[in-house]
């Protein structure tokens, strides 16, 4: 294990091992690129300078590539991890509880898939009981779809309640209220560095060199809107209001140690699709509500990994461009305490929870604060953390005009 | 009808009451914003000065909001009406032959709706011939979901065709291949200025507050691709590889005339959704098939009208950005040459076409060009014209790998 001088930071998941990435205001000062170590924030622009490292997002140092990634990582490794690195990168390290964190990335498409073969199945069980769980195209492919890249919003964002549409099953007509089944979906998200051209695929090989890092990803949903509205053309405001996102992105590189095979996939995808490297991630999430924990899924259960989902996205020649963000969907895995929405957690509604305060629990009630966080197994045998991402509830600002 | 002493500008439709906006780049010039008129661009960082038109995009302009897209209009009309305006203007204006057109916006999000009663009963009919062509919702909300908006190209752009996973209804399992049943979608587009805070909503009175102006989009569509993929989340790579647009944005203003009652909407939409003024537009399509006349569809008929599909999308508190364009949906009628896609025109490839050269189309060959040009009332009592957006089906150049 590669350690630091930085007091407490491999204890704490945020060592060399480690290094995400994220965009913060120093006191007083502009938006700019930093790293987290511990509970400190170097400061990029002072200690490797570089217009991609002054700037308000991570887009320009993302654009840059693979290349300039791993070098970047591995010089602020270098100061941390060596003593005489300590003069240079100490007078650059400001307390997080000092700075003020931003959307680490300005989002360019926002695509959610839908990977997980418990979490498909348990909700086309809910949803639809008379049917086979999943539908014939789901083996055969990485299901997905656009969502919302202006409402992506960084962890912490208060999620005001939507209003929406919605027809209840012994209602003949719809009614426009706010949402009464508002959800969530612990999610892990992908971001895209290395844009490309309109016409060319990725293939599974190429992942690496496309993909900076992950973030996790709450995608908050409310299920009557959605209901009511997916049929033909699949979700849009049952999702759109608000998406979150962690404030550090974890470079894939940091997760080399984490890489495990996915699970065998039956039938055996196309060839494009095939698996030619080891590209599930175990991670470990945690997903609590009000302080206590209500899951704790694990990454490597998802069915289509994420290389797969890429060389899906690019097959009909669709181009990416720097800042694309695609999710995982729904991380749930066998077990009952496994399951990553309360959609799944209550099996739509029918079986609420009691919380530790004896209150009970479907969906969300305002002032209900969720957060979502992971870990994974570092380079040095240690435990890195992924961070979290959290939102609060707050009720409905737009009753019906 | 106010006149310009541009020569032939009136007659071909780009007279002093249309005045789209555009951006082009001058012979050895950077990329700017100009406003089409007659056979010649207006350079309007040369004649009305400001940093929004020396930009690359119309997003600067259009952010500054209905007051200033008013002022803008009014003074370049005062130019090009009288001759008072013509030493100011005439060394400002370039042969259209001589500039470059780009992009006109930046593209922020990008919606499809799918807003005209006959093309959605058309579609269900075609491809759920034993159920209700309309789904439940239908009526009560305009469906829509969110595109790819790093694809979304200018007309002109070749449109490479998709190779992609589809499984023939007599296969037993799906191939990877180049689509075979490439297709088109006529629709019109409205482009958002004015930007919203989340959890804000836009009621339809504010319509006119937050859309800038128009422009035709072809949206390219697989079905092939699409009818095997979009359960249940709706259509992804079978649209994603290519969205085209016109270069001209035709202002709203510049449609008063062409406003006109929408149809009668039955059950009468929910309060938010009612409409309160005329925002159906008159605006005549024509799409051309290698230079030959397929169908002349009328907006009109569109069931819902666009300040409806703003309330909508926004009704849940998502916000709006600066280059948000959302699209009508298929524009189609109610006669067989209104029909806005070869879907519908060959009844799902039934009924295949045939050309004046005598060959035969279900759905779209290599080479083939597609063009859709619109034109509507202007408020002099003449015609505008919307221009038109235009693309040629180049083959796949990615086989599966």
């Amino acid at each position: 294990m590669t350690t630091t001088w930085v007091s407490g930071a491999d204890e704490a998941g945020y060592g060399a091992d480690n290094l995400p990435f994220g965009v913060f205001s120093p006191p007083g000062g502009a938006p700019r690129v930093g790293v987290r170590v511990g509970d400190y924030v170097l400061d990029l622009a002072e200690v490797l300078g570089g217009p991609e490292f002054s700037a308000g997002s991570l887009n320009p140092f993302m654009a840059r590539g693979a290349t300039a990634w791993h070098a970047a990582r591995t010089k602020v490794a270098g100061m941390l991890a060596k003593e005489a690195g300590r003069p240079v990168a100490e007078p650059h390290l400001t307390p997080l509880s000092e700075v003020r964190l931003h959307a680490p990335f300005d989002v360019a498409d926002y695509v959610d898939f839908y990977c997980s073969l418990d979490h498909a199945s348990n909700v086309g069980r809910i949803f639809r009981p008379d049917e086979e769980p999943l539908k014939p195209n789901w083996r055969h492919l990485p299901v997905g779809y656009h969502g919302r890249a202006g409402t992506v919003v960084p962890s912490g964002t208060d999620i005001v309640r939507p209003a929406g549409q919605r027809k209840p099953p012994e209602a003949s007509d719809p009614v426009f209220a706010p949402s009464v089944r508002l959800d969530i979906e612990a999610e892990l998200g992908f971001v895209v560095g290395t844009s490309t051209s309109l016409g060319r695929t990725v293939p599974v090989e190429d992942f690496a060199e496309h993909v900076f890092g992950v973030v996790l990803v709450n995608d908050w949903s409310a299920r009557d809107i959605q209901g009511w509205e997916y049929v033909p053309l699949g979700p849009f405001l049952g999702k759109s209001f608000a998406t979150s996102v962690s404030p550090w992105v974890v470079p894939l590189e940091a997760l080399s140690a984490a890489r495990v095979a996915g699970p065998e996939q039956q039938p055996a995808p196309l060839p494009h699709l095939r698996r030619v490297a080891d590209w599930g991630l175990d991670i470990a999430v945690e997903i609590q509500l009000n302080g206590e924990v209500l899951a704790r899924p694990r990454y490597a259960s998802m069915y289509w990994t994420p290389e797969q989902m890429l060389a899906h996205m690019t097959s009909n020649g669709a181009s990416l461009r720097t800042g694309d963000l695609y999710a995982s969907g729904t991380i749930s895995g066998p077990l009952p305490d496994q399951r990553g929405s309360l959609l799944e957690l209550t099996w739509g509604g029918a079986e609420p929870l009691t919380l530790a305060d004896g209150s009970v629990r479907t969906f969300l009630e305002d002032g209900d604060t969720v957060s979502i966080a992971g870990s994974a197994r570092g380079m040095g045998g240690g435990t890195i953390s992924l961070g979290e991402v959290t939102g609060t509830v707050q009720p409905t600002r737009h009753p019906a005009p």
